[in-house]
């Protein structure tokens, strides 16, 4: 529980009245391997060249419609890190799991700290590891979804997609709900072929799933309990008696929000969609990073430099280096190269390979390289 | 002039009588930058993985030739590292050029200094940084060379080509010579285009050119006196009197030995040829040192690693990757890609471009960055 929001209620003229920020910080980004590792995860990386980490970017991006309401969870083993790249959030409002038990324990025990903080809450998780590129735009979803969420609705933000993607969940949405700038969910689906992500497009109506929900923290946590009423339940003696957790942490199910609540609240019509139209992206791998890159700079030119472009040489080359190894970089003769240099490890690929990075890291774990994973 | 050799002369039987080696160490190599460098040219290095330079393995191969009856002669800038990778060879028997003046002024110095020490002396000159497969091979087809070099001809071993290279010259060659394990030599011919290269092989008549040279001192120096009386004039002026060094090699002209006199001679009809069926490489490009590898090693592996093979990580990659910058290097979803390591500067290329690796290296001087090239 967040000591100093108890005790210096945030000032109500600070973004949206009694809106939370909940910002999960966790996954290492395995397929951005050399840049991310377990100990310098993708979260905490400016991986934009913009000066700020992708954590730094999310909390700023909140910032105005939170105001110091923030809650962050993240893995004990980044919690410094975190509080050390945001001073701006009271160090008690990082809250860190034991230990990674997915997204349905981290969200949930947010939730159950707010309800007990702020009867009022009206809770938004976003991830810490995306990037947004229209931040007015943004805020602007975020606050009708607030407004459906008041209502009772589990609000999940949908994307617009402007490609057939098939790196994304998608949600399937139609019926505008009354007096609401919402749809009616009508279901979440997988990941699917190009084939069928084509079809998806065609019909207008359905938008990639950032995982973005936003919901009354005890409408959540009821949620939970309609599928498992002891998970709802030890989340909210947690956060009762916090000094607990190593206790309780260990016994909570390992399920993400999606499995344990979203999917079938909305098979019960319980969830909501805003669309929104900004520019998103997971930043999943390499080439979906280049394809960023590409986006943020939009001057047409086919080798983009993560880092310092004065000490990379190409010629004929295109794709993607990040020379972060304080050291020279050549490449010569290849498209669609993926280079990232680091101090301890090196990393070629092409953007059409990048997803199969992990399969590098999984064999360096596998033998015990823990040291550059 | 070799001092010790003048006090002490080689034991007669050491090697071939009166042979003498001349090694000609020089060129940096630009297209196997990173790996060399100015200050770390082609020679100096171990390019195939089995512990010895090239330098050192091109003495290792003559020594049973010549026993220590050999000079090696480089640049001023590298006589002290030479010297160092030859501890057999003594001090006096490296010749320091002041400065880059073609091969011609190289191995024309080194024959006007054997032409006083030794007036029975055959010389064979053989550059240090190519690489041969077969020593015995080798050393037979010396012998043959000394033989047809003791009755007065200048003689070049040409390798019989197993495959249309385009990036060798040629020599032509068909009648044999009586009494003589050589042949005439026609001509020698400019590297050729694929087709031309072709039509070579198809007549049998023609061998790669290797640029090694056996022949007497004085009949070298008579030669070059033919075309430029005052060249070969300078060249024993300075064999007589060394310490004139500073004062005449700036006045040299810079010309390579083929031009001066190997081309001329063989119009005059005086230049013979041993044919070579030994593997021969002059290792020009990441492409060659690829192929030559592959030959080394002939265990049918497509990625080949030069250095330390268990901090090479691949998934369906092929090509050449040298770790020499003490980092793990992965490779993902790339075919005949060449990555070179080191500690400051990385390069990333194909087989196919290698090449063009010298347009990175002309960049880099041209911007000043002489520290790392």
């Amino acid at each position: 529980m967040p000591a100093t929001s108890a005790e210096t209620p945030p000032a109500a003229d600070l973004g949206i009245d009694h809106f939370w920020a909940v910002v999960p910080a966790g996954g290492a980004g395995t397929r951005l391997w050399p840049l991310s590792r377990s100990g310098a995860p993708k979260f905490l990386l400016d991986l934009t060249g913009q000066g700020r980490t992708l954590l730094q970017a999310t909390v700023d991006r909140l910032t105005p419609l939170v105001g110091p309401r923030c809650l962050v969870v993240t893995g004990a083993v980044h919690a410094d890190a975190v509080r050390a790249q945001l001073p701006e959030v009271a160090s008690e409002q990082v809250v860190a799991e034991p230990s990674p038990r997915d997204s349905m324990a981290a969200i949930g025990l947010a939730a159950a700290m707010l309800e007990r903080v702020d009867p009022e809450a009206v809770m938004g998780s976003f991830a810490a590891d995306h990037v947004i590129g229209d931040r007015a735009a943004f805020a602007a979803v975020v606050e009708d979804a607030v407004a459906a969420a008041r209502e009772g609705w589990l609000v999940t933000i949908g994307i617009e997609p402007n490609a057939p993607a098939t790196g994304f969940g998608y949600i399937r949405a139609e019926a505008t709900l009354p007096g609401l700038t919402a749809l009616r969910v009508e279901e979440f689906v997988e990941k699917p072929s190009r084939e069928v992500a084509e079809t998806y497009l065609a019909t207008g109506a359905y938008r990639w799933n950032a995982g973005m929900f936003v919901v009354r923290p005890g409408v959540l946590l009821d949620l939970l309990a309609e599928g498992d009423a002891d998970f709802a339940a030890a989340l909210r003696e947690l956060a009762a008696q916090p000094e607990r957790i190593e206790e309780v942490w260990p016994t909570l199910p390992k399920i993400a929000i999606d499995h344990a609540v979203a999917e079938p609240a909305a098979a019960a019509g319980r969830v909501a969609c805003v669309p929104g139209g900004f520019a998103w992206d997971d930043v999943g791998d390499f080439a979906s990073l280049g394809d960023l890159l590409d986006q943020l700079a939009a001057d047409g030119a086919t080798l983009r430099v993560l880092g310092d472009a004065a000490s990379v040489r190409t010629h004929d080359a295109s794709g993607l280096v990040v020379p972060a190894g304080g050291r020279t970089v050549a490449v010569v003769g290849l498209d669609d190269v993926v280079v990232v240099d680091t101090p301890d490890a090196l990393l070629v690929t092409t953007r059409n390979r990048a997803q199969d990075v992990k399969t590098i890291v999984a064999a360096l774990k596998e033998d015990g390289h823990d040291a550059i994973t």
